[in-house]
């Protein structure tokens, strides 16, 4: 198959569309980013790769990074995590605490804030420097050693980021998590504000798209079943209040973030990562979800 | 592969969960069922299949018939089906109303009661004769003729039907639903009342396993690309609250009901039926869900 | 007390509103009266009267009729009523079926719908010929065997009644309700139904207002500590989701409904009716609010 | 009326009660408390006293000071004051963040606790000197100048006081709030720290029974039209959950709190404080709510 033949029909089919949707603007770093940019990235298992528009421009990956705090927790609990987090659809916005006061401070999955905070909460009980730990097990992941945390852009959504610190106070009530609320929230954020472009986040999930691949990196390590149950938590969880309908569009597991970026991945063939800054209502990117659309439906390769 | 002796390992070694759970009893008629059966099936597109237990004793499908609804209602409205029904997973249990109240009558999936009383609303607006149409879908579907409705089990649901009709007649006030209430409830139940095997079942969905075949069963045809995304819908909505814990631990879609069926589809590969009618507390079957889970541990085989 | 100048003033003073708000249309018979009508009574318990515009003129009195029904269920069953309903203010909309989800079928107060619900079949279970033995007991309240249902109004209400319906099988659903669902809502909707006018109605609940008057109406007996105690639930419960505005804006106890019709008691001073069909965004008349806020603040008289 | 027989009577029937219910334990401070303590005191505005048990014991008043801090803000934004918090009883328990989530952060009443803390900011914007205003407010209220906060009691409930941190912060995320949430959950805090006694709670509530004296303390001034408009909130919302069952069983305005005291009042003849730490599971004090019970059933006063 000619992916980059592909990627560059897709591209042309969806500009009528890079306009559309408004960026994240609440958290204030992430706002001063260009909205207008693009880029593609795809690499198979057979070490093929297509490319397009700014693939090699790094973007704040947000909460594509909790694919990679789920693996590091799941490596270091084994299904002992599921004691604190769920792994249900929410069935609300990303942020909801509603759901949370119901259900007694157990987070619905790991890719909702709360479990997201309950998942820094847990690296922080587990690891002897997590900062530098989870960090250097992104690295490892990405084959990249200068991916890096953009601090400005977590102390920017630190400072603004009263939502996140409810949730974090409401865990704390139920005891869900463990250590003082500003250092979890201070991991949190900054595992969010890793920094990677669209090539790095492709290469980096081919550790989940291959499972041939042993999963071991910088000692974390996790089984081949393992890592097909964290695609299955994509699959049903990776977009917030839209999951559905990207599995019934795309039909992929995949994660994305506020900050644009999109990654999604074809068991044993390939992983592909998009981004664009303009958001849809649920906060996925506009362009990045047509694309994966088209890709898929050209391709007519999907899990499905 | 060798399914036949796998699906004999496995009963083995779930034979210890044979007392776990309850069968359902609110519906008076399926409460006089043998709750200690057991049964299998599996058939590959390649035309393998293997069989255990009572694989050929016909039971209530329940919901599972909402799957061969939705194929119907997809086939006449196309993506306008969309409109009066979402696709995300509801995150509460499958009869809730509070969720159908929030969201301004629009079922969030078509897989919650809400949304299955809003297909038969569709059948019978479209349809001349729709309890036989429906019937002869799923029969030409199934490649049998015997199968029927149990008029007895419908009429006793309905009886007791006290839940669903609040539903429908929430759809009603909405405008969601056009039709009288007690046709719309009449068919939706007559729906769920109808019997297969675990036989029957497998060999019915393999026309959703097998994409290579055309879909087009008594004129009802779906394209490729709508036999996947329903395909989607079943592995992110198919088990009500354990919609996550099913993709986690089993990793292919299916569609569970409270008769005790479970059918489960491996795209390209398989599909297959296990049912036991005793029922964890979130309405599936506890026999059925720890077949499912061993068949794609010994296999490795999963969509992930 | 001039209470004749008093409201002759408050008229003036609230003319400008006249046109504000719309008039119920949910039921179809409804829709059909002049929306600009105005009229009020004041009676007090020394025997002096007031009385102004469409004083003498029935209308629908609706939910006011829930205290009557609350006098008749309190009178058969004492406290025991309290186990099938609560005492709490709602919270929400007068018609939502959230709260009785998640609170097993036991309504929050006897004034929402489902409240009223469940005393419409309290009724059914305890009396030989319910709707005979309300009416009378409604004439005998009012002093007044001109009374009556308007069966047109209650049929017509329950052709379009769906969510009224809905309520009616949740509830039957969680047990709370013993009777057949059609037998229920058709009582509830014909005490809904009741016609008076603000003087019948002002006159009527004198039997609230004036505890040295023994409550004796039919054979339906209430202790004066029972009479104080429905005053207690009209304050708290007696405006759906503006009781806190209605306590704290006009200060006495009382009940509204969808008819345009509000009464309020001033407990051993008076009682007061007053009606205009124009209803806010809350269901209850705009003029009517109106009058009874500029009552107590030019009185100067509240409970509080 | 022979109050002092009647409080004695009271108190010798209620005995049987004195061991039920559980103090509140979740502020480690209050925990110390001796829980099997009762006082009570009542005043007229004729003058007469009565008094009984641990009447001169102060406890910590908690909630009660919601109602303090509600005429503050009354006297200081006037009907402003309901653009920021609206005064509908809530229907949920005092601490729940749901409503807040739905309502997009508008507490429904002054006192939950959401309500309560945006009282907090309010102060901390108009006052100069919000504590020591505060504090010589309540004391001119009182007339008593050595009632003061008691910090350990505020320190201590700041440290465990995460659910009020959750709070807070979602009400700064919505803008409700416009201080720095340490200094807003600061003040918050050491305002429900205020200790006094029965004797000083029923005096100083005297300013709200008694709409005869003006109301002019410290320069904080109310007409009478306003004090009546917060006792009629102290009716509708003063007992979180259970404001229904106190109007119903009681029949007086009243505020309860988490330090076993509540105070009511029966507008132009008395004011009464009971205080007993043992609480329901509503956070009402067991013996208090008992007492208040008989005292309007003895007497036969109440205002319906």
């Amino acid at each position: 198959m000619d992916y980059q033949k592909i990627i560059e029909d897709i591209y042309e089919a969806i500009r009528p569309y890079e306009k559309e949707g408004q960026q994240a603007t609440y958290i204030p770093e992430l706002a001063k980013v260009n909205p207008d940019q693009y880029g593609m990235h795809l690499c198979t298992t057979r070490g093929d790769s297509a490319s397009l528009g700014a693939a090699d421009t790094r973007f704040s990956i947000q909460s594509i990074s909790k694919v990679l705090s789920l693996a590091m927790c799941l490596a270091i609990k084994g299904d002992d995590l599921w004691k604190k987090i769920g792994k249900e659809p929410s069935g609300t916005a990303f942020n909801s605490l509603v759901q949370l006061e119901h259900e007694q401070g157990i987070p619905r999955n790991p890719f909702i804030n709360a479990g997201a905070i309950v998942m820094a909460d847990i690296l922080l009980t587990h690891l002897d420097n997590p900062e530098q730990d989870f960090l250097r097990f992104v690295r490892a992941v990405a084959g990249n050693d200068t991916i890096d945390y953009n601090r400005e852009v977590a102390a920017s959504e630190r400072e603004t980021g009263y939502l996140n610190a409810a949730i974090a106070n409401l865990l704390k009530y139920h005891q869900t998590i463990e250590n003082d609320i500003e250092s979890v929230l201070h991991l949190y954020f900054l595992m969010c504000s890793i920094e990677m472009s669209c090539r790095e986040l492709a290469l980096a999930f081919m550790a989940f798209a291959d499972h041939r691949r042993e999963f071991n990196y910088d000692g974390i390590a996790l089984t081949s079943s393992q890592v097909k149950r964290i695609n299955a938590i994509m699959q049903t969880c990776g977009f917030y209040d839209e999951a559905g309908e990207f599995a019934y569009l795309v039909g992929l597991p995949g994660k994305s973030g506020v900050g644009g970026g999109i990654v999604a991945i074809y068991p044993q063939q390939y992983s592909v990562a998009v981004w664009s800054p303009r958001l849809n209502s649920k906060g996925n990117s506009v362009m990045g979800l047509k694309a994966l659309e088209l890709l898929t439906s050209e391709t007519k390769e999907s899990i499905f």
